[in-house]
């Protein structure tokens, strides 16, 4: 089978690889649907995360049910899936509480930009839709497995609530997940810390009701001015920077709480003026297995469209195209068919 | 009058000055009935924070309040108020959420180890008692000013719930405060972390269910045993060194929330772990005011009794004998009476 493999900073290749094979009982085989490219992919396609040389990449995927282990009871080839890019038991004591990401028999997908790939705890982690979904439903779909899930985990850790204003810092597509996530917790005012224009475009179509282009000390002015110097009441951290770090909490009201989802990558962690402003850090990698029945509710009743972060599809053969249009900026997301 | 000041480390006399006077019209000037020494004046003493040589010290007291500006309609002369540390208006954008102590018109009480001091925006800040309180209750009512609601506060931001395991990290009177508030918060178990009989003691007083006396590493690793290797549901961090926020840090369970009231010295967060174990962080300087009158009427009930934390009572002659009772661990905490 063909599946994507890097082996070192941008250098991604589509690769002829034996098809997965259950090993343990619990596993499930997924055949690709579509598939994409995340943002934290571009941390070793930059050079700025060690690379595995020659392993399979890509976690976030749908796809159809192949095969199953024999402990596998609620799910049968043929099943449409949506795969967390954590896999989880779902029954452990970290599960239990919601913290699915943190399970005890805890997996991951990878080599997901590919055509098959192996789910653990296939019981726990996957959630199927009502029969085959409709073609347009894919995209949005597929955003559940890490980016949309993980933008409604930083609203959530954030304390987004009804008529918050909330600020998201970082406009790639887990920052635009996390507009949209607000506004559906009923933030008032959803403030889009952005640039670029076709992400300031979908920061709006999710429902963001300012756009920020400033960045840095300039921004971060920019906002205490758009709240009448107080702050936001929740702040979204969703690139993983130290940049970004320090403007969530520059813009963070005192007593209020920035739930950061990107990978910190060189983060110091401003402690005293945390204490001194009483502003709490939470979030983390996305539990998302526990956001996905909500979630997947709410694209397959039609009231949110996460899918519309894709700005381009491509073929499988041109996932190193997809890489690069990524790097540069040129796509938001890209979406990938086998 | 008599003040105390601090004039380098361990340098600690009193002084004769003169009487603070009302320069605005939103203060109140206090007559001290009763003060302490609070473990952050120990920074200081110790030489770890910076001292502005002859200042006059200490935050905690409660008193009967001695004249007031021609703005402050609340109170009058002879009223038995508790002073929280941090001064507010209680009627700005922060504090109309709780978050007093981010008042834009933010005051401290400076100077409350002396017979009289000065507060700032006093219908804000001050809360009296009815009437004169019993002179039992003068401890406890003591603790209100700080120390007792700073562990309400730690426990608070760690999100401590009925049912919860609570840990408690540093056995000073705010860790034991710490350890009553879990309780009263409906905490189930709470593990605090003590090497010293006498604080152990009061612990168990204020209701700790378990008591783990090694530290580092090997205290980690009991409280892991004790939850079944899942760790705590809630942690309060009540020192502010590094290893103190290391260990809360790695006895806190997936998802759950450190809480942080110890002024945070030479502390690095350990930002990559908090993201893995998706483990937040909230806390800061305790805003006092918002707590109070819940905390008041705790104490005025009978409900609880915080000024067990008081193990010795010396006269304010004596506050330089204090601060090495406390600096050598002789005592928990010293009440001074002027």
């Amino acid at each position: 089978m063909r599946v994507t493999t890097i082996h070192g900073p941008g250098d991604i290749r589509l690769e002829d690889r034996p098809e997965p094979r259950i090993t343990e009982p619990h596993q499930a085989v997924v055949k690709v649907v579509a598939a994409c490219v995340c943002g934290s992919d571009l941390w070793p396609y930059r050079g700025e995360n060690p690379v595995d040389v020659g392993s399979p990449i890509g976690h976030e995927a749908v796809g159809v049910v192949e095969e199953v282990g024999a402990e596998v009871r609620d799910f049968a080839p043929g099943d449409f899936v949506v795969v967390p890019f954590v896999h989880c038991d779902n029954t452990c004591p970290h599960c239990r509480v919601g913290a699915t990401s943190a399970c005890v028999n805890q997996g991951f997908t990878n080599g997901g930009q590919g055509e098959y790939f192996l789910v653990h705890q296939a019981d726990g982690s996957l959630v199927k839709t009502d029969g085959m979904p409709d073609e347009a439903l894919v995209p949005s779909l597929l955003t559940l497995s890490d980016v949309m899930a993980t933008g409604w985990h930083a609203a959530v850790s954030a304390g987004v609530r009804p008529g918050s204003t909330a600020v998201v810092v970082g406009d790639g597509a887990v920052g635009l997940c996390g507009v949209l996530a607000a506004r559906e917790l009923g933030a008032e005012r959803v403030v889009a810390m952005s640039r670029h224009e076709p992400r300031q475009k979908v920061a709006e179509q999710f429902g963001a009701t300012d756009i920020v282009a400033e960045r840095g000390e300039e921004g971060e002015q920019r906002i205490l001015e758009l709240t009448d110097g107080i702050g936001a009441d929740a702040v979204l951290e969703c690139v993983g920077t130290n940049g970004a770090m320090r403007t969530a909490f520059k813009v963070a009201r005192p007593g209020s709480t920035v739930g950061f989802v990107g990978v910190p990558h060189g983060v110091e962690l401003p402690v005293r003026q945390m204490f001194g402003k009483n502003v709490g850090l939470a979030g983390g990698m996305a539990p998302v297995r526990t956001y996905l029945p909500d979630l997947l509710e709410r694209v397959v009743s039609g009231r949110i469209d996460p899918g519309l972060v894709f700005d381009a599809t491509m073929p499988l053969d041109e996932v190193a195209e997809a890489y690069r249009a990524m790097d540069e900026r040129r796509a938001i997301k890209v979406l990938l068919r086998p």
